[in-house]
């Protein structure tokens, strides 16, 4: 792609919907869930051919840098931005305009998380390059997900007036963003029209997101234009130490987009995305047998068993799970943890983290 | 209790129900499932006060006549008489009562099996000395359990002719048994009355039983004849080891008590008895929190969950189980294999050992 397309993968999260597999020194995007490689692997694969690998930026919490780095060894290690701390994907977008526009003024940047799932790499780079090309014309633009199902844990894009051709994809303004919806309101939108999925990717000119926030986060852009004059020089991290645990933590969706002048949307159609963002998304995206079961790691034997997830850590491949006469329950199995939990609640896997650390049970988180 | 009672534990079964935790090596009676003693260990622990360990045998393969002494060490070596292979219940009793004769001519004896649970001992205690009453008259006394809801996982006895009180009990000739019942058919048992579910504890006189074996089951007769004659001397093994291989497997109630002449049945209520036949029967057994949730073992934490039985095995203390969302489901984790069920569907475990079998895991086994 162009010499001032670059790709930031935001990858600092820890993630406690796919416990007791995801943990907090196992985040998610850590995890050979789907494939033999992490989620942050494939992210990184997902890239190839499109970028050369000096134009790949991950940004992740100092903790988890070393880990990232021997899973993707291509990527310069000077292009690995540590945030001290979590403070928001506002911040880290900031910085990584901050960044980017140090090395090259003209930087175009994808903010990609490195937790998703995408099925159809090549229509994923069309994708792209048509964002690029509208993000040139000054647009904040939003990969939108046209709707499979009136799913209630995305966020919702209504879209306005189209904005033309691009990449032989159809480009419009957003109208509005709307916060994941209840059931009726995401079946109203999906048979309404004109809604896509926020998939929380993104592409801008590093100089038009800065332009953003600092209309509407001026906060966060005194200390960006603080972190700015010291970037490569010595006083660097020492003032990136010093500004940065006073920022307000919030999400660029919130803190930018959703207030943002010009702000696009280009549906995709077909990409086979997923956030991964539960047990449940993963009956969207792995393949299950003849009764509906996806059965994955250890051994297995079902009997009068169908539509269940059975997922087996690896490392535990000698451990057999028998399921008999279940229907859409899902069954996670650890070395120290077992989930078993109904396919419908499965996004409610975060309230047993959150009673875990009630109860103190630190060796489970 | 009386000096010609004699009390023999029936312990020689593998058992595939309780599957995983029941395995080859691991049979039932053998596990820690309802306390901290093993099922045969409170089955021996139940009979004392009321026998002298010398009239306490135990009747087992030789695979595990090492692990039941280490087990129960107070009973005399000389009590454990030892199968040389499985051959049905009805060779059992045979050589149990060969044995009892060879010391006590006129032994009478309750057959027990080693793997079933009595809350109430002292009630248990008094039913046997009624059965033991009863047998002196010449009769083949089977206990019955009162049923309290229409089992279909139990064969049924209906009640004829009563014969008078036994120690407080009321007592009576059986018309008729009959084999493990449909749904309809144990509703109109229940409707009916008159009937107890057979709990394969029988009492009666060594040659009673012997002589219903040899009008019903001659060739294990002559067999039992064989076994007589060398009991006690050196040729006794040799015999054993002869004889046995050939015997044609049989259960005591089919071979002998169907057909036999002097049945009786004692009808108990409020034993709080269970054969402990399948995961679903622990749930009359163990105690459940104030969502009906049976945890037994490990760690658990339950959201929204209900009438669950969760069962971690012993030495795998440090595991969580976490269940959310999920009701009347069976969960059965041990190092190698988790069993995850419907709790209707729980007598259907030995499908999945057919199917390990079967495709030769026998790992798992």
């Amino acid at each position: 792609m162009h010499a001032h397309y670059h790709a930031v993968i935001m990858a600092g999260g820890s993630g406690t919907r796919l416990w007791p597999l995801s943990r907090r020194r196992h985040p998610k995007h850590l995890l050979a869930l789907l494939e033999s490689s992490t989620l942050f692997q494939s992210t990184v694969a997902r890239l190839q051919g499109a970028f050369p690998r000096e134009r790949v930026w991950v940004v992740t919490v100092r903790e988890q840098a070393q880990a990232l780095q021997s899973q993707a060894p291509a990527i310069p290690p000077q292009n690995y931005l540590p945030e001290p701390a979590p403070r928001g994907t506002a911040s880290v977008v900031g910085l990584a305009a901050v960044a980017l526009r140090h090395r090259d003024p003209d930087a175009v940047m994808a903010v990609l998380p490195s937790d998703h799932y995408i099925r159809h790499v090549s229509l994923f780079h069309r994708l792209l390059e048509a964002a690029y090309l509208l993000a040139q014309e000054g647009f904040l633009v939003t990969l939108g997900i046209t709707p499979t199902y009136p799913a209630t844990g995305y966020g919702y894009i209504q879209r306005g007036e189209a904005l033309g051709i691009y990449n032989d994809l159809k480009a419009y303004r957003v109208r509005r963003f709307k916060e994941k919806p209840d059931q009726a309101t995401a079946r109203q939108m999906l048979a309404e029209g004109g809604h896509s999925w926020n998939s929380g990717m993104f592409v801008w000119r590093a100089d038009a997101i800065l332009a953003e926030i600092r209309r509407q986060m001026p906060d966060l852009a005194t200390a960006l234009d603080e972190i700015a004059a010291a970037w490569g020089t010595p006083q660097q991290e020492s003032v990136l130490a010093r500004v940065w645990p006073g920022l307000r933590t919030e999400t660029v969706d919130y803190g930018v987009m959703e207030g943002a002048e010009k702000v696009a949307v280009i549906p995709a159609q077909g990409l086979g995305w997923s956030d991964v963002g539960s047990w449940e998304s993963l009956f969207d995206i792995l393949p299950a047998d003849a009764d509906g079961n996806i059965l994955r790691g250890g051994e297995h034997v079902s009997i009068d068993a169908r539509d269940n997830l059975v997922f087996v850590q690896n490392g535990q491949h000698r451990k057999l799970v028998a399921v008999l006469g279940v229907e859409n329950v899902v069954v996670v199995d650890t070395e120290d943890a077992l989930l078993v939990c109904s396919r419908d609640q499965a996004q409610r896997v975060k309230e047993i983290v959150q009673r875990l650390e009630k109860e103190g049970k630190e060796a489970y988180l």
